[in-house]
């Protein structure tokens, strides 16, 4: 069993951010990589209009091919009701709603307050979903180029208020203005109110306990409605990382350079990032055991 | 009072490696950037045989500069007593001497054992510097693409030696290999065994209680010898990081921001990274106070 798990959220944070677009059947030779180096979560693409992002416009044939890879957990992102009632369509096992928790933010975004963005997935989480997890994402959570401080008081609202109805709540470091000592406050705070429900994370919060962590291959990603956005935390890095500290991923290093290589193939003209698969393994590395 | 003390090496570190040959005069006018920014120690070149590495062949020139401008300690690399000496002549206020704890790097890289390489130290310290500061910077102390794993006893053997004769000891990550817990575990034992003359160090070591950090601008830098190594730590990350923490590093972002354009105009076509230059700082950021 791994010590902590990884979502890739190349396939949709990475590729909805992208320079250029990736085709369908590039998306799947990639996606099977992934998740045959060892991911057993991946986010793989987003139910908003085509019109508006033309790179997630084959998402419900994405997750028809994700959903046969065994044992793997298929997420969807969903900004409204509408896109919702598309990945269930689809058969998401998972949906994942942004909410940011910055006003600016959110209005520039998705032309809603947080609250309203808040009712919006309430009434969401209200609608028949058997079988299909919830995850309520706090983006902009520490810190906005737009509006600056984020006040940590929101950001803890938010959270309190989705988890009432969601299976799980996520904070997100849209542009990366996070340092340590402001995500262990902040995890600590929400996970005072929320629990277990608090999932994905930084590192920081690892010493925090959290053992949920999203990135994204390559680095790819970050939102293009958050200006100077720059980029998520690098899976490959990050599996590199908590290996080399004995902490399993259970995920295949090798096996992941495979994928980025795939990924490199359908995305020829993005820079991808990563100093694991730059610099190479060093010579006799074991992964945690 | 600053609380952190934030040594910038790209000058050296940085243009040593870049691909492409910054102008002696742009040298100047990025070097008065960073003092004017409130850098009060900046790595500025290394006596190098100019043959080997064109890029450093204005490093006299440059010292001499550097010593014009005040309150700022002007640091050198030298490989060897010659460069030393040419160190000396130039007059700068600290020399730095590379020992990598890797016997393959230090081998490939200065064609001698570790062991060797601090005799060589060793051999300049008995060398009259009246007032000059002289520091010995263990290199590959957290791992080598080369060598693959760099024992700890290596680390601490080496940082032992060379606490016997130079004023501070810096461990360095050249590759980009160090974990979190790594880092906190090597630095522990090295300053058990020699206190406050550890030095210069990554991020997870000031939970350790180290405050003298090496950074390099725009991420400019790595080793050319070690396959693979791939940018240093960013010092306007660096600095965000710290002051966003309320840790004070006497530096103004703005300012470093205004000497990261005079980078970008002297080395136009050299990969640049940086996050927090990208984002642009949070609108109404506060620094330390």
């Amino acid at each position: 069993m791994p010590d902590v798990h990884i979502c890739e959220v190349g396939p949709r944070d990475g590729l909805q951010n992208a320079h250029h677009l990736m085709p369908t059947e590039a998306k799947k030779v990639w996606i099977a990589a992934l998740a045959a180096a060892g991911l057993k979560e991946i986010e793989v693409g987003s139910f908003v209009p085509p019109k508006l992002i033309p790179a997630m416009a084959d998402t419900g044939e994405i997750v028809s091919f994700a959903k046969t890879i065994p044992n793997l957990k298929v997420v969807a992102l969903a900004p409204n009701l509408k896109g919702f009632q598309r990945a269930l369509e689809a058969g998401a096992h998972k949906v994942t709603f942004p909410v940011s928790a910055s006003r600016k933010h959110s209005e520039s975004n998705v032309r809603m307050t947080p609250e309203q963005m808040v009712e919006e997935v309430r009434k969401c989480a209200a609608h028949p979903h058997p079988g299909v997890e919830i995850e309520g994402a706090v983006s902009t959570a520490f810190g906005c180029t737009m509006q600056g401080e984020v006040p940590e008081d929101d950001v803890v609202r938010i959270a309190i208020a989705l988890a009432e109805f969601c299976d799980c709540v996520a904070l997100a470091d849209t542009v990366g203005y996070a340092n340590p000592a402001q995500i262990r406050r902040v995890f600590r705070k929400v996970r005072d109110k929320i629990g277990a429900k608090l999932e994905a994370a930084h590192f920081a919060a690892y010493e925090e306990g959290v053992r949920h962590f999203d990135s994204s291959m390559g680095g790819l990603g970050g939102c293009p409605f958050a200006p100077g956005a720059s980029g998520n935390v690098i899976t490959e890095d990050l599996v590199f990382m908590f290996e080399s500290m004995g902490i399993r991923t259970g995920i295949d290093l090798e096996q992941l350079f495979l994928a980025r290589k795939t990924l490199i193939q359908g995305l020829p003209d993005e820079p991808i990032y990563g100093h694991t698969p730059e610099a190479g393994l060093p010579k006799g590395f074991r992964a945690a055991a």
